[in-house]
This record gives structure tokens, sequence and C-alpha cells, in this order.
């Protein structure tokens, strides 16, 4: 191992991942290691990248701190990461430390493809996304549709599809990363309600905690999920509704690019 | 000095200016300040808050990393920013010194009312500033409306208002920045179309370079712009049209609530 | 909580309350803490302190270095340890945070003298703790007993109590830490085999893990556990045989001592 | 020598040598050595590894300290120990600087077989480091003997040899290091009185300041002493009583294997 | 571009240089690139490598420390450096970064040769330049002669030429750096007034703000200059009174023999 | 000593007080002291500023690193050095310690006054420190002279005194250091043979190596010595011949004024 570099793959999953994921990263460093590639596909931080109250703590920073501890190999130490929730993120790391930021679109657009070809509307689940989807949609030559909330004069609120029209057309919804799905099921209703013929949707994160994936399965509302399998959880839950994809391509591609 | 906690005011609105700021805390740490305080009220690299192709200079990393090399005061640095393009610049500092984001809501909110009491939209320029418009707006307890592209399936894109009607109604279009101020004629004009009946500016950060302010002003669609005087060029251009408003007060509170 | 000094009492009992302790932390300093001082009762990776065998991860080291971090408060950063298994683990700390190591013997003689008065024999569970029971004994002014591995000629091995007579007399066994207290039972039947009359057990950091405190009672050979709550473990199984004292008062005293 | 990998050998014998080392090493990363490597036979500061009374010094953590402060070459920097007094030592470095410890083991083997064959007992001067000497005559196939106090019921301290029989036997002791050799003379005295009937010494680091060494051969307990060369003084003092192995041998192969 | 060596050439002429300089060298490194060598013509801040009064910003020692800022490439940064105006201007950098200070003797051998052969007087326009010019004129094998104020008894001062006799010889003077050029016209006069036949001038940074160089020119005292095209301004302003070197051959030598 | 600030003075007359200084001032720090002040009133290495040969070791940047390596006091850490024999060298330290460069002008003033009242010519021993004795001077009231090599068209070496006449007057040499005394004593008799009528010496370091006093008594050439008492040496050797005045005063007075 000394004087040969060293990829680790691993995830943030839980605490305990993202500790041995350190761990074992400045073991390596200090048994040697002529440079230290994390390879991380789901940095389970991410969404929480600032603090909405007083007085939160952004572990999105202390996380990017704890990884940036990890003494420095002789060739430097990266970190690779995956469709990020936030652009900010990579640079949250301090001192000598070097974010990859891998993009998943390759992954996205295969699916998409593999989905419906070239005729559809690629939406997204809310306005926040709205411009990572429009990049991609651009890429795929196809147009795209949001979900915005319009809070009306009296106070209540309205939420409506814009963008292309969806009606008779078949609609992908690409969301990073799923949890409970709960704005991912109220997005297809939109969309359904709008006219949309088919709707299916492609994630990169999959966490789907407890029977969230049950629960979009059995909304009715969604024909097939794609997902990839940064997160072990996509992995295990894998089915004919929820498909997955795997992100090593994608890390081999950027190790190699960056070498 | 010496054994005094420090308050240093300065821009980054040139390298110059920049690399002043840098200097001078160096040396007021150095001969022996209790603690120093940066009050940035333009951080002038905040939407180059991450690279757009590859290869590009995040600037932003590059001057927080900048702020960062200032050499530690014993009651510590701090870095005083307002209205920040992006809200996970704060965490690109490293080491020991703090950020803190000072919001200008205050002063919008007091320049919402004097233009147009309690009757209004609160409209955004684009999408991206959806949120924070939003949110702006439930403080003040008014709707929201804001301009989408529209990419339709033939590849044409048409600019749309969306969110509260307009029709008839006064409207105030906020934007934490304004450089050429290009887009934000865009979205009035569409505001303008879709009815509205009178259209006044406010932002945090007025740059107006060149001629900015007089296209902005001969446009004949923007009844006034309220600036806070963060940016030096707002408060050299401040006249009829253009209201300025001072940003120490923000600063000062925040000061004394973290001390 | 700016510029007021904080006390983050925390333990190290999983990898999920380390990040919990270490995100904490960094919060607060981000927040202007005036001093950071961690509480650490128990810290969990005090018998990794070193590497037996290549390729070995030395935690100890690692988390020091996670605490190490930590962001430096004005006031600076202290973490207080109580009873850790090495001595030299205080310098696994980097850069400028500081180890105070807290000793339980006050807590140990008063536990011993509730239990036995002045007349016991003070014996340790193997000779690697020898020479801290004897310091404790010294000061207690009782004699001191431990148990050696014999290896004998042809291999075998034979286990005996060594230093003072134990025949006849009341014996307190000390430990630092008791996890499934198998050393533990063995170095009891020694003690009971060379005659002792009744046999007891002190120790720091009680983790008896599954059914471990189960054992050690109906083994019959030990009247009663007495331990610290420096592990919530103990705590939770407080009972007629296994009697907790808090530590508090010595972390207390600590930090007074300190200021 | 820029770019290319540097070894350098020195002591900390002295301050004067501890800071030329320092000094060296600061000027070879300085002038663009690939790799820095330290090879420290003999680090002076191992004994004073923690503080026995407060407010004491540390010198080891200091001194790791100071040796974590050469600035890093590109290969990064390594320092090699030998036989260290505590085994928590190397973690005391700082940064990125990486302590490898070289154990003397095959050294003291070779010195043992020579000495005398396969039938011997191997002793430790005390308790402290039965641990390490039970390990060695695992290794060694030999029974192991060591000396402990006994403090008696009356206060009184009585020392015997405890372990595998010595009567009639060669005796072998092992200290990692003899200063004085006060408490090796003690031990010596104790095996000899428990019937060994032949004592020899083997030692990793001979200090023998002023008249040690005459003082440890007028005893007339002990036949030889076998040290390595790891201090100058055991080379200057090597004679028929006094052996001296060189250590080169050891730190070669450790440079090798790691690199 | 990863993977690879780069050298930055940047100078420091102005604070948008210096800090374009720093921007790019913090960019390369985050892209991966395997050694990061910044060459630096012109350090624009040796002459305030002091406080000359309390409370000075030393700016040679804030941009030394800018410089030391750029994240570490694998390979080390090392920043090279021309005719310092202080030697001890190197050591300001902090931590891992390495100075080389690359010295333009050649550049001045080789101007003073085709200006004046063999048979010259190597001149300094004050003493403070005195023990540089010496040396040189030791490689180059002429005398030397500077000039000093004589503070008289009453308080008056009166300038003097001294050292070799200049009368009937052709005079050389050397500075590192001319700005204004004011000190060179006195130190020029009192050497023609000495009876100096010719007088030529060689500087390694020319930086003639303004019309420094007409003023030089027009005084009627100086044959010619001969400038390293180190500044910009040198380059810009070069004719048949201002000639001009290039020094990058000076730096390709450098960095050849450092690497 | 915990939350109170330290002022500790040392020595780095030998290496042994060089690590002394390094180890107490650790110490203080990790045990707590509120701010640490070291008082360094004779810099050993400071006549090693630079490297003179290629792949010499700079000690007086390798010290400063190592002062700098000291443990950061929330306080801060301050160095108060003493005449330093270059105005660049309080610039070497690096990270957060602090440099205080104190003066010790007023000593040299009240030495100068006692020894010649208001006049005399005060003159330096080479052109190296002209500027620094022509500043005293000024100060003083005083005129100045210095001493030159004038290197001759044949090679030849001619010395000379240069500046204000001082034949018939009194001298007072003032040198920042005496080690050997050798070029003092080649500068006295320069200015003897000029006339001089009394030469007396002032210095801020008297080291006096080996029989450096008494050759610098029996030259016949000079009246007195007036030394600090920065350096051990002078302290020991004082007596009618060398005059020793105390530094305390100074640094107390230079500590007041920074606290």
């Amino acid at each position: 191992m000394a004087g040969r570099p060293a990829v680790l793959v691993g995830g943030t999953i839980s605490d305990a991942d993202t500790l041995e994921l350190y761990d074992l990263a400045c073991a390596l460093v200090k048994y040697g290691t002529a440079r230290m590639d994390l390879v991380v596909p789901f940095f389970g931080y991410g969404t929480m990248e600032r603090a909405t109250r007083p007085g939160e703590v952004v572990t999105a920073k202390t996380r990017a701190r704890l990884l940036s501890a990890i003494p420095m190999a002789p060739g430097g130490n990266r970190v690779f990461f995956l469709d990020l929730h936030s652009e900010g993120l990579p640079h949250y790391l301090e001192g000598g430390a070097t974010a990859v930021h891998v993009y998943g679109k390759p992954l996205v657009a295969r699916a998409a493809r593999a989905i419906a070809g070239k005729d559809f509307v690629l939406a997204s689940t809310d306005a926040g996304r709205a411009k990572w989807v429009q990049s991609l949609a651009d890429d795929l030559r196809v147009p795209t549709a949001f979900v915005i909330k319009r809070r009306l004069d009296g106070g209540s609120t309205r939420v409506a599809a814009v963008g292309a029209g969806v009606e008779g057309r078949r609609v992908i919804i690409y969301d990073d990363m799923i949890r409970t799905g709960g704005s991912l099921i109220g997005a297809a209703r939109v969309y359904r309600d709008a006219g949309a013929r088919k709707i299916d949707v492609i994630t990169t994160h999959g966490l789907f905690p407890g029977d969230a994936l049950e629960r979009l399965r059995s909304s009715g509302l969604i024909g097939s999920i794609h997902a990839s399998d940064s997160h072990p959880r996509a992995l295990a839950l894998r089915d004919g509704f929820l498909k997955v994809r795997p992100v090593a391509g994608l890390f081999v591609q950027a190790l190699e690019e960056t070498s």
C-alpha cells in the first residue's frame, strides 16, 4: 500500500459510515499511500448546507471540515462527490483537500432515453431545481416544465405546472434526491392534473426511508422510478418499479480524467 | 489600538480595495487588536461562487480563502457580509474565521412600505431568486410574482409572469444586485405587459456600471430604484430616481448581537 | 451564547455521539462562544491507542485529531477526559486544543471506603494496570495485589495472584473499564482461590454490553460493582449489585481549577 | 539534492543534536528534497511522555511538535523511531508528519541467541515492561520472569522475581533503555538471589552516563551487556563487557518496506 | 493540466495583477497541477519590507503571506523572485511554500561588458546597496565607488563619491530598482563632478512612473540605461536610451536547476 | 497560572536555552496561560538571516519557525526582540505569532551621554550599519563617521574613515553586536590613525567569546566598552573596562505599551 495511490469508496449514509471513511483515510495516509482519493457517492449532509434558523448546525460544513482534517497524502487528497444538492458545497472543503463534483447527467440521460425515447417533457419537483433541470433538458433537447406554488392575494396557495404544456405528453420528473417523496407525489399530481399522459421519475439519490417507496408506488401516479446506486437503500429496494443504475463508471471516468 | 477590538469597514469593490482590506486587517492583528471584525457591505465575488465551465476560477472561494489568511486576533476574526448572492458563501471561509451573514430584509421592508404602503405585489427578476422573494413577501404579507422563461416545444422561448396576478396592481421588483440591469428591464417589461399599474425596484447592491442607470431610467418602465449604500457607485449616482438607504445600522445591530 | 464560555458535555459512546459532539462544538465556536470546553466522561477509543497489527487504524489518534479539527474559540478549546486507559492519550491532540486529564481517584477512594472501610487489599485485574493501582493504594494506605500470567517452561500458563497476601482479606479489584468482564471474572477467581474473604469491584467506566453484567453477577464471585456514570449503560443498569456514582463533581472542580 | 528523496540520520542525544536535526531537515525541504525521512535511533525524550506532577513539561510532546514543524516535503515527512519507551509516542506527532516505529526485536533475538542459545529465561527489570518482554519471549519460545515490588501490609516493600523459575537457569534481562543502571542492578540481584546461574543483559539504548557502566561491571552480577549503537555513548564504551550491535540494518529495512 | 507541473509567470505590478496571480495559482492547484511554480519577475512590495513608522503596514509580509495561502500542490509550491530589495524577503513566506531568489548578476555583467568592456568603475547610488555592488564588482574584477552623505559638524550635509577614483574613468551605476530616478540623478551628478568621463546606468527593475525616464534622459548626465524586462513599464518605454534585456533565461535556468 | 498572562524571559544563547524557552512556552500555553509573551533579549541566530552560499541553513528562519510552533495562547503569542541585526527578522515568524522589535536606542543614548556628554562623533564599524548609526546620530544631534574598504584599481584595498572629520575629536563606535571584535579593532585603528582623540565603544549585544575582551582591552585603542546585559557573557565579564547596563526597563516599557 505504501507508495501507491489509494481510492477509498465510502458513503456518508450514517455517522458510523462517515467516521469509518474518515478513519480509514487517516490510516491509509499514515501508512504511506501516495495519493488519497475519496469517492463519496452520497454526501448525506448536502441538504443541510446552510442555517435556516439562527443557531442551527450546518453539518454540510462541519463534515466537509472533517474530511479536510484527514492528513494530506503526498500526492494530495481529493474528494469525489456526485450530484450535490448545492453547487457551493465543494468549496466548503478547507486547506489542501480538493473536491471534484461529478455530475450524473450521463446516467440521467440514459435513463430518460430508456424510459421515453426522445419525446417527453423533463419536469422538476419545484422551482428550486428548475435551473438544473433546464440545463439537462437543453442537453437532451426536450422541453421543460416545473411546478410553482402561487400564493394568491387572499393568502391561499395554488400549485400549478408551468413551462411547456404537458397535456397528452410523457413527463419525466427529475429530482436529485428522493427522501419521503412527499413533494414528488405533489408534483406528479399537478402534472397529471395538467394532462400528462404518463409520468416516470429519475433521481440520483434514492433514500426511501420507511415505506416511502411503497407510498410512491401506491400513489398510482408514477410509472417507474430510476435511481442510481449511490445509496444502499435504493439498491436494497430495487424491483420492477424501482430500477437502479450503477454510478461506478462515472467515478472511474472522473478518476481517470483527473490523474 | 493594542488590546482593543477593531471594526474595519471595507468593500471589495476592486482588487485594490480587497487587498487594502486584507493588508489593514493583517496589520491590525499584528499590532495587537483584541478582536478583528471585518464589515464587507459588498462582496464583489459573490456571483462567482461556482465554476460554470471546467477550469474556471471560483473567485468567491479564493477571496474567502484570502480573508481566512488574515492572522487570527486573540478574540477571533469575523467577517460580516450583507445579502450574499448565495447562502453557501459564508462556509467558504476556512480555519477559525467566522462569517456572519447580515440580511437586508429590514431595509427592503422599509423601502417597500415607503414606496407602496401595504398594497403591492413583490416580484422577482427571475426564478433563481424566487425562494428569497417568497420569504420576504411572507414577512410583508403581500403576494409574489416572478418571471420565467418558458422553453416551448419548437425550441422557442417565451417569457411570462407567474404567481399572483399583477394586472392593475403596483409591483415592486426585488433583486439582490443590479449590474447592467438587462434582465431587470426584461422582467419589468413582462410585468407591465401583464398589466402592472406601476413598477418600482428595490435592490441591495446597486453597481450600475457605465450608463446602466441611465438605460434603466430611460426605459420608462421603472418609477424609482431603491438601493442600499453598500456599493459606492449607488451612492455616487443617487438622485430622485435612485434613492439610497444606509446599511450601517444593520451592521451595528449585527455587531452588537454577536459581541 | 456569543461572547460567553461554553461547556459541552458529551460522550463518545457511539459514532453518532462523537459526531454530534463535534458538530455542536463547531457550531458553538462559529456562533461566537468565548471558550469551548468539551467534557468527555467516556472516551470510547482509549483502548485503541496504538496499532497492535500492521495496518490497524489507531482510532484514539484519528478521533483526537477530529476533536482538534474543531475551530478554535477565542478563549481556547479544551477537552476534559476522565481516567484514560493510557497516559499518553492527551498528547494525541494537535494544534491549539488542550487536554485536561481528570483523575477519578477521589471517586474510587470514596467507593472503597464505603465498601470496606480501611481494611482491604486493592487489587488489579492484570499487570498492565498494576502501576496505577499501586499509586491509588499508596494514597489509600492499603496493600496491593495483582494477577499475572506465569508462562511456564513447558509453554503452559498458570495465573496467580501476587503482591500482598489476600487470604482471609477483603479484596477490592479496580479496573479503569469493564466491557465483557471476562478478565475480571478470571482475576476474581484467582483472588478467591487465594483465599480472599469477599471481593468487590470498582471501575470508572462500566460498559457491560449485552448480558455482561448478568454474567458478572451470576459468577458468584463478586459482591458488588461500583461504577461511575461516565457511560450511560452503567446508569441504565444500576441496581443493588451495580452502584453508580456521579462524575459531574470531578469535572466541575477541574473546570474551576483551570479557569 | 532537489527532487531527490533525503534520509537524514540524527540523534536527539542533546538539545544541540535535536536542533541540528531540525535545522537540516528544514533546509533540505526548503532546497527541494522530494521526501524527507528522519531516522532517529534514540529519541531522548521518550521517558518524559507524560506529566507525573502538575505543571511538568512533557518534552516528548514538545519535541514531537518540533519535528512536526519541519515544512512538509512534497513526498511527505516521516520520522523513524526505534524501540520507543511508550507505544503512544508516534501519535504525538501532528499534522502531516508520519511516524514509523521500528522494533529492535530482531537485534534482541540475535543477541539472545548469541549469549545463550535456546535455553534461557527472558526477564524484565520491572513490571512496566513485562508485556513487551512477554511478547519477545513468545517469539523466542522461552519462558519469562519479572521483578515486582510487593508492598506488604506493614508498609514495607519486598522485591521478588515472579514468572518462570530461574533457579539454575541462565537469565537474560531485557530493558529498552539503561541509564544509571540502578534498577537493573536491583533486578539482577533478585534474579541471582532466586538462583539464576548466569545473568546477561540486553538493551536497545545504552546511555551509561558517568561511571554507570563501571558500576554495572563491578557489581559482579552481570556477565555481559549487549546494546545497540543507537546512542553514541554505547559505541564509545564498547569493550569485552559491553558489546554493541548496529541498528542501521533495521532502519534500512524499514525504509525499504515503506517506500 | 491535472497531474502536470505548472509554471505561472505573473507580476505584482498592481493589486489586480497580484490577485490574478493568486487566483490562478489557487485554481491550478485545485484543478490538480502536480507542482506549482510561480515566477514573479517584479515583487512590487519589496521596498516595504519593514515598518519605518509605528503602525505601518508591511506589505512585503502581507503579500508573502498571501502567496503562502495558495493551497499546496502535491509536488510543492515555489515562488521565484528576482533581485529582491532585501535578502530577508524570501523568508517572509510561511508554511510549506518555498522561495527561490534568482540573482540577475549574469544580466548585469553582460550589460556592463556591452557598455564599457573591461575598463570601468562600478558605482552604486547610495551606501545601502554598497555591499551588493561590491560583490558584483568583485565578480567583474573592476573597482567600485559609491556616494555617501557626509553630515558635517554644523549639521549641513555634503554628498561625496568615495571608493575608487572616478576621474577620467567610465562609470556604470547599478541600482536594483529605479522609480523616479531622483537619487540616481543626484549620484550621477556627484560622479560627474568627481570627473567621471561617461556615466551609464544598469538596473534590474525599471518602473519609471510618469515622466521619470524623460527627466533622467534630459538630465544630460547619463549616456544610457539598461534595464531588465521584469517590469512592463521598462518594456513599454524601450528606445535608444533605455535598452531592455529579457529575464526569461534566468528563470528557465533556475527552474531547471531546482527540478 | 491558568487564566493569567505569562511573560517568559529567555535567551537563545545556546541550543539548550532555545529549546528550554520553547518547551516552557509550550507548557505554559498547555496549562492555560491567558497570553504568552516571550522576551528574547538576545536572538543568537540574527546574523544567519540569509543563505550566503547555496545549501546553507538559514537558522534565523528555522528558529523563528520554531518559536511560531508554540501553540497559541488565547490572548496571543508575542515575541519581543532587541536590536535585531536585520530589520526583516520579525517577519520571519509565521502564523499568528507576533513580533515586537524593541530598539535599544535609549540605552545607547544614555551610554553615549555618560561617556562623552554632547561633543563626540558617532562612528560605525563598517558601511553595513551606517544607516542605523546615522539615525542614532540624528537623534543625538552629533555628526557621524564610518569606515569603508576602498578597493583600488590594482586590486589592493585601503581602509579609510569617512564622514565627519574625527581629528582631535572624541569618537564613540556603535555596533549592534561584538563577537571576536576583530573588525571593531580594525575600525578603531582607522579612527585613531585619522586623529581621533579618544575612542569608546557601545554595543547592544556583547558576546566576547574566549579572550575576545582581553584582546580588545590590550589593543590600547579603546577607552571603554558599554554593553547591555542581553547576553550573559557581558554580565559575567563586567569590570572597569566593560560596563553593562540592564535592558529590563526597555522590555517592561514595550510590554506595557502593547498590552
